[in-house]
């Protein structure tokens, strides 16, 4: 992958937003290697996401940002330029299930999946062997009824310890507090076991299996403050049928988490991820 | 498709059931063309269904079904015997909107459906032309907030006058009255916009759109009197994205609508679709 | 849809294309709905696809055509601007199998594709009826081993009378000559029902049969002198097993048949298909 | 799962198969726990598998098979029974790439497969540490253009010492000896990536990229004597468009790989797969 910058941006949709970034680009004989666009009709807010070749340009990416500043004020934008060649900080947080992370783990050492993984913290000692085999420090932090506002503590002092700019809770099986979902607004991703909305809450392939369905999901959120209602990812299902037990689909869900969470990570690492209001713009 | 009838049984489960079956089939020469069964291990309950070439049976259908009592009483079974031959007689209900009924008139005409379809029943006149081209009688009958039960005396006073034994609902867009929906259990077929349980109710797409989804789909279910709950016979999903707005979800889905609602009716024809409480057996 | 126009256009790949392009349409005020670029690394070849709303440029598509051709000049594009309110004239040609026409009349009838049919052709009789009642000329061209030539000179000149600018084989089953391959490049589609490349040529669905595979699909493709070679636009499968005769190969592969063709149609009267060498680009 | 044996047999078809099996079970107070069937028409032949409870039984797996032989010589039968708490031992062989292997560990791990793996070998030693922490013994055997007869006489040594009735290359990369394929008939699973019949030999992303097509898949199937053309036990496939390089459909391709070796290999631990001719009955 060339070394590159990712420039994301969102403001109230008019003429030129597009022209400006890019004659901005061009100005600086910068090289466009993607550009993605959306234009939200209901609220005339408009997105978008170029990625620039950082070789092509004459200065680097702090020069880029005060030289930006401009245009973006004009426009009123949100905006974030991202170096590529910077790899995002993900904690992972597990408890004894090990689908999600052996899976993610596999991706990041063949490199299918670019950031760090400085830490992985679990409630359970199950899968430090797994972890440490890879090279990553694996962390024990109990949740109980009892403790859980100190536990909690701990792990985001873990998280601030390692520097981890995002979360992933591969399976983490802990509704988290709700003063942690607000320090990491977009940044904690989970895989939820089910087709949200359907099957919201507890145990959702005992719910799934009783109302029958011919077929089962897996869904990959951000974590706000309500449970399972965070802006969606990704999504997908598996087929499934009368013949199947609960068991079977805890099973064969499991492919479709992995494979899930996997593909909303991806592209949240590679900032193709915008969030509006309770939804994602997900630039492919 | 060689002549043959189609034994269908349900009963408590214990040992002997398949040979009992099996072995009177046997003893008359029969020939087994298919054989499906499911135990039900929560509930011990038993299901199955085998088709027997009916000219390799020195009797006919009557013979079968008096001759067979005996062991069905012995199993305490639920049971039938179809023949294959004596085609279904499918009243379609419809609204404005062509997709699935196109859909269904096509298969019908191509045979890729079995079954006769004695009439179409409409609360607009706008796809009669359609249905008439097909040589199917075509009916108009208006359905107001006024006239509502009447209206309905008289969909079932033409479904029993062209002695129908299925009802679908392709895209009828009206809510049964329960006294309808309790005459015809597990005989009318319905194709809900949603995957449900998502999205219950009206208007799907607008609310699919609102959530985020990243999937939407489409589930054809027996008709019970609680709306959109009935035992699921058949789903399926196609991908979106956010570049579709509510319109594109609503094209769309039509695609998965049409298929889904084809693959359950297929299936009910064929005499695949066996209900258990609130859910289907659906042997493939 | 709003009205718009649609900018198409291919160039060896340099800084500034995108940003000479939105500069252009930005200093005429004009809107951009939708944007889409492509880089290929190993050719150097540059692909975009830009739509910009008709009403907010002070002139017609014309003075677009005649103000841009100095930017086309500059980066040696190949491009066009298409009016998207004027529809595209789509013939169809189709043999005895109704599944793919009758689904494409009825999205026609629904407006779910944007597109005129002045005329549908066949070597067969069969469809005539239907196609009438949607209210479309339906010509009839028996094609035999001795009159191929004439019988293809007669469709072509129908194509010309009807002013048609697109070519859709709808299961026509007929090997087209290679001079009207070669008249109407990448406007030619047609629905070959394998996935290809796998079961080139004759009775695909034996061929799946004979090999045992677990899913079969479909692939609508630009025809080109090459049978079955052409640009693939789009493709799909569906899962099949062992209990499945050729014959049920040949209804399930139908619905992937219509649903892949409607699709690519769809995409092709979109203008978002573009061809390079042997190969689409589909801006989505 | 309950403890059981499983019947697998097949035979030319005739009236009275299943009832004579199914009285034998029955007649000793068998309880079945599942069965499926099938007939193929052209070749007249029959398949079933029968899982009978071990429990509900008055013998053990030895007398079920000396007392069966009878009705299995009636019939000539092609027969087995297999005792379900007998894991299959399954010998893994692999190159470097780690998807396919780390996937099977996890399954095996989680209980998700039921086998013993006894060991792994690779002709590279990348992959020794993952495995050793699984506590599986790993075996390095470089195979050269030189040595190929001698490494692979050490592999058969090996997969005979540990007595593995399975082989599975998981992406193993190198071509069997004629002789190792004709020693282990059905025995050897191979993930192919591509969909076959499609991009059969070496490369097949880079033949997918060039050929432009929209979706890429993979096959499982057992390995024959030639090479990508023996028996598909299951196939899969996932969506690319024209933006995924070579080096994406790679990636892409590992998650359909992964997957579809996994299925494939779960029916075969689960004695579902039976091979006729080259095409395979895989009773779901």
């Amino acid at each position: 992958m060339k070394a590159s910058y990712r420039l994301i941006l969102d403001c109230p949709d008019r003429v030129g937003i597009v022209t400006c970034a890019a004659e901005f680009i061009t100005r600086h004989n910068g090289w466009i290697l993607e550009a993605s666009h959306h234009s939200e009709e209901e609220t005339n807010w408009f997105f978008s996401r170029i990625v620039v070749d950082a070789n092509s340009l004459p200065f680097g990416i702090d020069k880029f940002r005060s030289e930006f500043t401009t245009i973006a004020k004009e426009f009123k934008m949100n905006w974030r330029i991202v170096d590529q060649s910077v790899p995002k900080r993900v904690a992972l947080l597990v408890s004894r299930e090990s689908h999600c992370l052996s899976d993610l783990l596999d991706r990041w050492r063949s490199r299918d999946i670019a950031c760090e993984i400085p830490c992985v913290v679990s409630n359970h000692q199950d899968l430090r062997g797994l972890v440490e085999w890879y090279g990553i420090p694996f962390h024990h932090v109990p949740v109980t009824r009892e403790n859980k506002p100190e536990a909690f503590d701990q792990i985001i002092e873990m998280i601030e310890g390692y520097r981890a700019d995002t979360i992933v809770l591969a399976r983490f099986m802990q509704i988290l507090p709700a003063s942690m979902c607000d320090r990491y607004p977009n940044r904690i991703l989970n895989i939820h076991h089910s087709f949200l909305p359907s099957f919201i809450g507890a145990r959702p392939y005992h719910q799934a299996s009783a109302r029958g369905v011919k077929l089962i999901g897996a869904t990959c959120h951000y974590v706000t403050t309500n449970l399972d209602e965070g802006p969606i990812i990704d999504q997908d299902v598996i087929r499934v049928s009368h013949s199947d037990r609960v068991e079977d689909l805890v099973r064969l869900g499991k492919d479709v988490e992995k494979v899930v969470l996997a593909r909303g990570l991806r592209d949240h690492l590679e900032d193709r991820v915008m969030v509006h209001r309770n939804k994602t713009i997900v630039f492919k």
